[in-house]
């Protein structure tokens, strides 16, 4: 007989999980983090089920779990540090619990002094039974004599239950595997993201920005209440086919390249592009962000220039091609002549692991602790595996943002291999049903549980025709999706400020793409979003209900341009309305979803209107929306 | 480094699995398995993506899974006979159809004479490496040497294309775990069962009846279109503290007492009652339905009157009170003093478990192959899983009914262990809400991969309110929603033909139970159900749509007495409508699903009414349907 006889207990469907525990699921720090087990036994006993917990540092604590429903058993704990949580649970049958529970039935309903006696003594044995295991039996002793005595008032007391809990033998008890929980710095569950291009952040038109130019725009910056910034790629920059303007095929004498075909002369994935100030000014840079209360993102796209010196010193890296030249990266019949493709699977891929994680730690000990990872898909899921794992292991402060715009799957299992922010397909979801059941997909599935959407409108790559076409409401429209729908979100700051939309003529990315040419803007526009960002962002830090994305839900509009939203946490409630509609006025009835937000549809309520200003008082499901995109597409109330 | 370097591919989601691979997914023989693996590889790769199938005997056989979309990758295998298949998934990138890939594009987009010409030669590279590996390389080389001549045409001809894939190096391999489908016997996935009590067979009144009266109710029951007739245990009765009529505690003399008490000094689990005539009598049973193409499923209750032999010789495998006394099966403040449990767990355990698979074996070489088992839930759940798998390890066509009427999660981990038939809730679902809902559990969850529900109208131990109230319209709506909506059903055959619905005072179960008394039934009674049992049961085995329960739709009626629903099967289509309501006509407005019917807007279709008889016409989704009880409450057509 190969079956675990004494095992009575079955462990089912415990959450926090993913696929059954294959994969960690993902928590930010300072959560409490719900646990449910379903467990059950044969016949109708009661259990005992009990949860492990093994956080990064210091002891392990145990807690009992109790019994919601349907077999569901439920509890918490809390995960006040980042880093790597283990829990398992134990499940066995509580006989003294089960003795006692049908002793206290006998007894209420009369059952006789035979019958009495007779259970008192079984209830006795077990009492004993534990006595003989312990060092100190002394009380269960007197507990076991009173029981004897058929003193029915000790088999139910509460210090003896106590006891017994304590000194359980744990008959038939089954445990479960570990579940593994990664709980992230806050930062990586609540963040507002700014990118912009350090060489177009020079005071002087025409001129190339460097660090220190960046650096001074980095009060503004925090003064619209953004958290992060992020730079697009900050190292030397090839010559070798080096692109031009508009992504041209060749550059024009000049003409700066693209940030991300990296390395040349000047170094590689560790240097800082001179013309950008080199070394020294990043630091300055990092250190001024710093003092604002500000993070810095650095992009780490792990590709050369054909000038890198990954080229001559490690040509075993590249693939080659038969004519023993180096495969430059194409996708036939697109060839991307300025970059190498390096490659992740060769016999020599392991110094090449070492060496791009040695990358990630030059920037770590510089003090960047965010990354945005240009195109992970491409690289083996193996090394991200084995180098983000490494990485937090040191230090489980650090945040990896995977640019991976590709199909579902992919996207997802590069969160469940660690990347703990994620771009998405927001970008291109508009319509009410779009945003409406992608947003489910992200907040009420299994995808909840691993994967962290970070909410873009706007790249340097796209430029969706909705912005095009939809001018300054369309963007404001956009930013409130991606500010209120997602906890964690990012814009591509400034084009999308001063609304400068013109799209190029054959992609769906910015014409005149600071990819390839320095730009200049105006910092002092007095027309820019500034305020809307500066407004939404001090919204989300006052309202906690902002800060987290599983309470969502969406209610009945009746009217198809406008969505209805709203999330709870705790006593904030906040309800949306965003008119879809960049161009005409809509209106709407709405149904609020008022058990949700705690309200009876009887007394009346009072509604702030945190955009328009103001209070009012709602009362009952009905209520009726207007928006008009010219003046304010959106609504925003606290509830 | 502890990663495994060389893997690149990731396999996801694979289907049939229940709980990830956990425990086996359920089929029955002669269907047609469909299989899913996501497979994802990280860049653009051609993927390789394979599924080993070992069937319970005779050669694993390999077969390419084909992508369908988003990564997902899709086949099937047949499994014609019962019995456990395993298969699993391997997946890695094709190198070769890789670079045939982009080869073609090169081409097909006019790629300069110096690219086609390295490329050609890379090409050649991976055809050489092929060559080396393999004992005749003839083929191989030539198709080398004729693309280093620069053939292109070679390049992508079908044979090396076949060569190569035959012979890939399988670079990046991954393999998946092992997945069991068990495989059931087809009468596990459809059949029609048909209870009653021997000892109520007998043509005289008021005389005990035998299994050769039973077996003359066997052309009968054939005639009426049941697949299995199901018996409440045939063994001895115990004496001691035997039940009276409608569950008194005490029997008068003569009364018959419960067969669920069993054991008397006439013998236990392996004997059959004198009364019922003895061995020999039940083997004329089985030769009698099998030569009628009936199949005997018998009642498994373990479980023993304080009569039944083992109390004697193992009062080991009995718990004891502190008394001394064999505890008795209760839930204070109930008490079954004509029963005690068995212990599954004690140190004895062992040797009880073999003798109980014993008992089994016993009946399994008397030609039983189904069993009804009682009480699952209130016995050990590994006794389960090691007796029913050793059992089917040997006799892969064995059905086992759990008669588990307890929480969802022990109903649905019992199917887990092994039972391959399960009663359900479907008793007390008698609302549209209620039966949709618990149809889209069963049918569209992840339940229905491995729980095979079998729908009861009644039971001796459940008499329904609705049956009581509703008298024969609610009898001939629950019958027709057990018998449509899932593929195996069964119905406690007298009462329920006959209309008999008397409930008892104090329970949800018949007056004159047949549990404790004998009763006689009208056989010949012209007012009996039994032409539309046989009309039903003719249909289902008519139409394949009726025999499987995956593919039920739901669909828009506007009235919420009417349930409306469809099953498809290949080019079996049907429709049902069931007034749900037994005192008064019900009509709505429907909408049928066209495109699930496979059906066009445009078009008229032609209808069956395969209960009313004759065809008629309809065209477009909008259709009018009424239906009266005291008629017929349903409709059933054929599309």
């Amino acid at each position: 007989m190969q079956v675990a006889r004494h095992h009575r207990t079955i462990i089912t469907d415990v959450a926090p999980s993913v696929d059954g525990g294959q994969w960690p699921a993902r928590r930010a720090a300072g959560e409490t983090v719900s646990v449910m087990a379903g467990v059950i036994a044969d016949g109708h006993n009661k259990l005992a089920v009990l949860i492990e917990v093994r956080p990064p540092a210091g002891e392990p604590t145990t807690q009992r779990l109790k019994l919601r429903w349907n077999d569901e058993y439920v509890g918490s704990f809390a995960c006040p540090t980042p880093g790597r949580y283990r829990f398992r649970i134990s499940a066995w049958v509580d006989e003294f619990a089960t003795w006692q529970d049908e002793f206290r039935r006998r007894v209420e309903h009369h059952a006789d002094a035979q019958e009495v006696t007779v259970e008192l003594l079984t209830g006795a044995a077990l009492v004993r039974e534990a006595a003989r295991r312990i060092a100190h039996p002394q009380a269960l002793e007197r507990f076991a004599e009173a029981m004897e005595r058929c003193e029915a008032s000790a088999a139910l007391d509460e210090e003896l239950s106590q006891l017994m809990r304590r000194h359980d033998r744990k008959r038939g008890a089954t445990t479960s595997r570990w579940y593994v929980l990664e709980v992230d710095p806050p930062l990586a569950g609540f963040a507002a993201w700014y990118e912009f291009f350090p060489r177009s952040a020079s005071a002087v038109p025409g001129r190339h920005g460097t660090l220190d130019d960046a650096a001074d725009r980095l009060d503004r910056i925090r003064a619209m209440g953004f958290d992060v910034v992020y730079l697009p790629p900050v190292h030397p920059i090839g010559t070798t086919f080096r692109k031009g303007k508009d992504n041209s095929p060749a550059a024009a004498p000049g003409e700066p390249g693209s940030p991300w075909a990296i390395g040349s002369r000047e170094g590689g994935h560790t240097a800082v592009h001179p013309e950008l100030g080199g070394l020294a000014a990043f630091d300055r840079f990092v250190g001024r962000a710093k003092s604002l209360g500000l993070h810095v993102a650095l992009d780490i796209a792990f590709q050369c220039s054909p000038d890198h010196p990954y080229v001559r010193k490690h040509p075993e890296w590249f693939q080659r091609r038969a004519d023993g030249t180096i495969r430059y990266a194409e996708n036939p019949p697109k060839k991307y002549q300025d970059v190498y493709p390096l490659d992740f699977t060769s016999e020599e891929a392991p110094s090449l692991w070492i060496e791009l994680k040695r990358a990630f730690e030059f920037w770590i000990e510089r003090g960047v602790r965010i990354f945005r990872v240009d195109n992970p898909h491409t690289k083996a899921f193996t090394f991200w595996e084995w180098c983000l794992g490494e990485l937090r292991a040191k230090d489980p402060d650090l945040i990896f943002l995977a640019e991976a715009f590709t199909q579902p799957r992919t996207m997802y299992t590069l969160a469940k291999l660690g990347f703990n922010n994620s771009y998405t397909y927001f970008t291109w979801r508009n319509t009410k049903e779009e945003l409406t059941s992608y947003m489910t997909e992200l907040a009420h599935s299994d995808v909840a549980e691993y994967f962290r959407p970070n909410f873009w409108p706007n790249t340097p790559d796209i430029l969706h025709e909705f912005l095009v076409q939809g001018g300054r409401p369309a963007h404001v429209i956009r930013f409130i999706l991606a500010a209120t729908l997602s906890a964690t979100y990012g814009v591509y700051g400034p084009p999308f400020e001063h609304v400068d939309c013109r799209q190029h003529p054959e992609r769906e990315e910015y014409a005149n793409n600071e990819k390839y040419e320095v730009r200049h803007w105006n910092w002092h526009d007095e027309e820019s979003l500034q305020p809307l960002f500066q407004r939404i962002n001090q919204l989300r830090r006052a309202h906690p209900a902002l800060q987290q994305l599983r309470s969502i839900r969406f209610f009945d509009v009746r009217n198809k341009h406008i969505l209805g939203y709203c999330k709870v946490s705790g006593d904030s409630r906040i309800v949306c309305f965003v008119n879809l509609d960049p161009f005409h006025e809509q209106a709407a009835d709405v149904v609020l979803p008022l058990d949700y937000l705690g309200l009876s549809g009887h007394e009346p309520f009072t509604v702030e209107d945190l955009l328009g200003g103001g209070s009012f008082t709602w009362q009952g499901v009905w209520q009726h929306i207007r928006l008009n995109p010219h003046v304010m597409p959106a609504a925003i109330y606290r509830v």
